[in-house]
Order: structure tokens, then sequence, then C-alpha cells
């Protein structure tokens, strides 16, 4: 159980019926934050009030809405922001700018603010009547922020600073980047460990390049991505503020495992998936350009229906390869597909055997494929999923 | 009927049964010749020989084969083009280095180029002995490369140069760049015109960008696209060497206009694709950033399957706009679908209709996207199609 941290939700009939749509997260004490949002041109209105509050790195509170996503709404995009903000603040008792915000769900539509509003101060009084466990409250939390996503997604770790025990909870939403009309994907992580928000911010970046941003399900990004990372400062001798803090080491490798499951969560509910695919580039000369390599394969359909239908369609991934590195040479590429080699001095490998990676592609549920480009020392890694008629169907068929 | 053209094809066995799947061009007075190919990292054999060969200007020969593109095939696959245009050369009577060559088919299988060699000189005695009408054999040649093409691509032209009437047809095989294992886009131009090479090369590049290169069905680039333009240099009074001599204006934009209906067959063939989307995006810093913007909403997935869909969700549009333009706006922005306007002042537009809108993606078969991004004076067009459950049918289900 987190101290400093209280969590409330409800119905407050923005979308959906039947089901929680509203995530309050309360710090008494106050929390540091860090943040990392979309880079979208066109960020919603949420995303404006949090950049612009972010480098404070103090929350007292978190609000977030399922059902509409309050992007390209305007100026009453933003009023629906400050109206929600300062009645947050009023029944929490801080200010406006120590409040946080998110929404997830339609592009374009007018937020009903006065909906979210009226359902803050019952919600409040009505948890201080009715004592729930934490462990049951994170479970509803993880619900309210759901839009097409078919499953919640939570992820718990506890790991040491110096001789205490500090914990780590994730909540996040996305079915895939991607979703009808609900383009978002939003993570939130909680640890009771005492560390300064500038030092939450480095771990969080670092954290998010090597989880949320290194998954794809369709290349396309939305106008409220979001991730932040609290610290309700309880557990620990002393504050930590320096990221490179040999104390920090088994913690920084504890949030960036529950990113990356976070992330992996979002990956293998993307819409219609069936397979979860890791596609890991190796000795390319930047990180940057392995990355690169990793997203066109990643990003291309050839190669993501080619793994719907268990194809060992290999021409397809030689194809991404060509397409997205200047650099790459057949004659020194070398592509695996589990641990099947497919490829040697620019031609088909000599021990390839069709049936045997048919049957990896038709066995497994995580497929792995490796690419050596062979020209230099850095490596990136990124999961996407199949791409199926399901997918078309949910996307094609959502509002006709 | 254009002079100094023979024209033939049969099938040689790669692949297809009961079609032909060998085309040979043959110029027996030489014709000059331009080329434009993939910039991938990965191109195939044939591609190395024509960019080895090109900058002479000069050809004999152009030898297609369709079933396999010998790509990624290593040194087998530069055999098999040595010993394929040895061959043409031999009945022909010219240089190796007059012929050029190109493949589509599958990646990564060899190319039995004895198949090829033992076709060549019983097709072209076959010819000689049975003579058929040139518009007959265009459709022949057209047919002959094929791969997945659901249909022919053939597009004729004539205009003016001074007081002669020239001639151009040109023929195109790509069912959307992309096709199960065959990814690959060509086009071939041919024109009786007597124009030098490297000015053809000028008038090529810049149809190319406007045709060829501004359309996609899912963003893959192949390893063997290909567009050659003829001239045969039979009508006019003198040779043409300078790209921006007035003489040419006409002939110009007529090999704008072919180039651009034959790329836009290959979209209208795109795998599954019962739409063609027009994406004009308007008033950008520069040409490339208003392709870029363009291209992202075109290679966008939801995009595409909310036309499928007839779904107005230009939510979608404001995303694509989002993440591939930092510089833009959403205050700025205006969108439109046909003539209906979707925004103002960063929100929906106040006589937006829904149903209106639903009934113009329904009604038409060419669906227009404009985007007005107001912060420069540069414009770009490309084209797309619709993304549906039949494109993920017939590239998962090809081989297995």
């Amino acid at each position: 159980m987190l101290k400093n941290l209280e969590i409330y939700t409800t119905n407050c009939g923005i979308k959906y019926k039947n089901r929680d749509d509203l995530l309050l997260i309360h710090f008494p004490e106050s929390a540091s934050v860090a943040g990392v949002f979309t880079k979208s041109s066109m960020p919603a209105s949420p995303i404006l009030w949090c950049k612009k509050n972010i480098d404070k790195h103090q929350a007292k509170a978190l609000i977030v809405n399922a059902g509409n996503a309050n992007a390209f709404t305007g100026a009453s995009g933003n009023l629906a922001v400050k109206k929600t903000v300062e009645e947050v603040a009023r029944v929490l008792n801080c200010h406006p700018e120590e409040v946080l915000v998110s929404s997830t769900g339609v592009i374009g539509e007018p937020l009903d603010f006065e909906l979210i509003i009226k359902a803050l101060q019952p919600m409040v009084d009505e948890a201080k009547k009715n004592k729930i466990e934490q462990i049951e409250l994170w479970e509803r939390a993880s619900k309210s922020i759901m839009t097409t996503d078919t499953t919640k997604k939570i992820v718990r770790r506890s790991c040491q600073i110096g001789s205490k025990t500090v914990h780590l909870v994730g909540i996040a939403k996305g079915s895939g980047m991607i979703s009808p009309n609900m383009a978002t994907m939003l993570g939130y992580i909680f640890t009771d460990a005492k560390i300064a928000g500038n030092t939450l911010q480095t771990l969080l970046e670092q954290a998010v390049e090597k989880s949320f941003n290194s998954i794809t399900v369709d290349s396309d990004q939305s106008t409220n991505d979001t991730v932040l990372l609290f610290a309700t400062n309880t557990i620990g001798d002393h504050l930590i503020n320096d990221s490179n803090s040999k104390e920090l080491t088994q913690f920084h490798n504890t949030l960036d495992e529950l990113c990356l499951e976070l992330a992996k969560k979002i990956v293998i509910d993307g819409e219609g998936a069936k397979k979860i695919i890791e596609i890991r580039v190796e000795n390319a000369h930047t990180k940057i350009q392995a990355k690169e390599v990793a997203m066109a394969i990643a990003n291309s359909p050839l190669v993501k229906t080619a793994i719907a239908g268990n194809d060992p369609n290999w021409g397809r991934i030689v194809m991404a390869v060509g397409k997205s590195c200047q650099e790459a040479s057949p004659e020194t590429l070398l592509i695996k597909i589990g641990d099947h080699p497919l490829t040697s001095k620019g031609a088909k490998h000599p021990n390839y055997d069709e049936q045997l990676i048919h049957n990896y592609l038709k066995d497994n549920h995580e497929i792995k494929i490796s690419i050596d480009l062979s020209i230099g020392h850095q490596s990136s890694t990124v999961w996407t999923c199949d791409l199926n008629e399901e997918y078309i169907k949910i996307n094609k068929d959502y509002r006709t």
C-alpha cells in the first residue's frame, strides 16, 4: 500500500454507462512528479496544461477522464481544463497548478466538463464513508481509464533503495496507440520512494524511451499521449536528487522493467492482435539508426500481415531494411526469425528451411525477429503486434 | 504505332502458366533512355545493372520478367542478369551494355535464368512468322509484366512538338507498391519524339516526383522499383537536348499527365482497394513539408480504415498532421473532405454536418481530402487507397 496517496473513481457519464470513467488521485502531502508527453503539434488541452505545470515537479492531484479526449476543441477545451482543475483544487483544498489532468476518448467533440465538476465532491465524500482496500482501488483505477482496451493494465514491483523496500505501481491504457476515435496511450507510475522531481524526470525519460516509445501498433501518434511518474516520498532516509546515484541502481532497473511490461501489455492488447513481435536491430552505427530500422520493420503492414498468416516471408524484412537504412549492405545483413538464420552473403541462407520457420511462427505467441546490420555497435529493440482482419473490422466499423 | 520499336512476349515458365511472363522490347536503331530507380539499400540485381548503364542514355533493348524479382539473390543474381543480357545481345546483335533489364516477383529466390535464355530466340523467330498489330502487342506487353495486378495498366497520349504530332505509350505494373511476396512497381514509357537522353532524364525525374513518387498503398518501398522513359527518335525535325526548351512545353505536360494516370491506376489496383483518396496539402513552408504531411495522412491505417468504413473520422486526420508537422498550429489548420470544411479556429467547424460527410464518402469512389496549413505557400498532392479486410486477406493468406 502506498502512503500519501488516495484513489477515487466514479462514473460521471461522459460516454460510458455502468462503468467508472473518472479517476482522481490525491497526494495529501504533495508528491514529486515527472512527465513525458506527445510530440504532436496538435496537443490536446490537458497536454498544454500539464506541460505548463510539470516543471515545478510537484503535484497534489491527478484527474483523468475517459470517453472524450478534449483534443482539437479550441478555446472551449482550455476552459474545460481550467474549470476541472479549479474544482479539484476546491474539493481537495490545493492550488489548481498542483493538479495534473489527462483526457482520452473521441477527438474534436467539446468535453462536457460540468459532468466532471458535478461528480467530484460526491465521489470524494462517498469514498470517505466506504473504506475500500487500496489493492481494490488500483483495480478500479486501471479500469476507469480504459477506452477500447479489452483488459486493464496494471503492474506492481518492489525493490531496495539502501536498506528500505520501496514499491511501484503502474497503470496504463491504450489499445495499441490507436483505437477507433480514441487514439491515446496513458501511463501513470506511482512509487513511495523519496526522489526529487528532476531526478524522476531523468529516470522517466530513459525508461519511456526503451518502453512506451519503443512500441507501435500502426505508427500513429496520439494528441493525448502522456506518461507521469509520481513519488509520494514516504519511504527512505533522505530525498534522492541525483539520477546517477548508486542508491538508485535497483530502482532505475525496476522502473525500466515496469514501464516495459506496461508497454508490452498495450501492444498485446493492440486491436485484433494475436501475436506480439519483438524486433531487435544490432550493430548499427547509432542507436537512432537501429531504432529507425526496427520501427520500419515494426510498421510495415507487409511484415505484420505475413506474421498474422504464419508466413516466413523474409523478403519483406529485407525490403523494410532497404527502405529505412541507406548504409545497410546486403552482403553483411543477417536476419533471424527466432533462432533460425535466414540470410547469408546477400542471399538466402543455405540452411533455410521454410517449414521450420512456418512452424516457429505458428507455434509461438511471442515472435522474435533479429537483424544484424554489421556496420557499427549500437542496438535497439521495439515491439509491435501482427495485423489481421480484426484490426480493420474494429477500426472501419466503429461509427457507421 | 511507334517506329524503331519491336515488341515480343512469351511464357518462359518462371512462375506462371497459361500467360506471358517475359517481355522484350527492341529498338533496332537505338533509343534515348532515362531511368529512375528504387532508393532501397537492398536493390535487386537488375537495378544494379540498370544503374550502371543508364548514364549512357542509349538502349537497344529492354527485357522484363515477371514471377521472380531476382532480389537478395547475391552473386547468383548478378550472374543471372549477365547471362540474360548477353543472350539478348546475341539474339538482337547488340552489346550487352545496351540492354536494360527488370525483374518482378518473389524476393530471395534464385532466378532460373536458363528459362529466359531458352525462350529468347524462339520468341523472336516466332514473332517474325506471325505479324501482329502493335496495338495488340502493347496489350500483351502490359499483361506480361503483371504479378498480382488485377488489370493491365496502359495509357496512350499524343501531343505536338513544333508542327509534328508525337506519341507516348506507357505501361506499368504494381498492385500498389505492395503485393504478396512481390513488392514492385514498374513503369515504362515510350515516345517516338526526338529527345536526347539527358533531357529525357530531367523530364522523367520531374514527372516521377509528381506521380509514381506521390502514391502510396502502405509506405513500403520495393527492392525493384523502376521507371524508364525511352525515345525512339523517329519523329521531329531535330534532336531536342534542352529540357527547358519551349518546344517541349506540351510534351512535358503530356508526360506528367501520362505518368500520373499510370500511377493512379496502380493505386486503384491497390490490393483490396475500393476507393482512391487524393490528399492535397496547401500553404506549407516547403514542398517537402507539404508532401511529408500528405504522406503521413496517406499512410495512416486509421485514416484509411475510416475511409473504408465511410466514417468522417477527421480527428484521425488532425492526429496525422500533428505527428508529421511540428510547425502546424491547430488555430490555423483547415481540413476539408470534399468541399466540406471540418475545422475552424482549432475546433470543429460550426457548420460541420456528420451525415453530409458520411454521404459524401459513401457516394464517391474518388475521395478528396484537403489540408490548409496556413504557414507558407507550397503545396503537394498524393494519392492512396482505402484499407480494408481484403488487403489483409490477400497479404496474410498468400503462401500458407
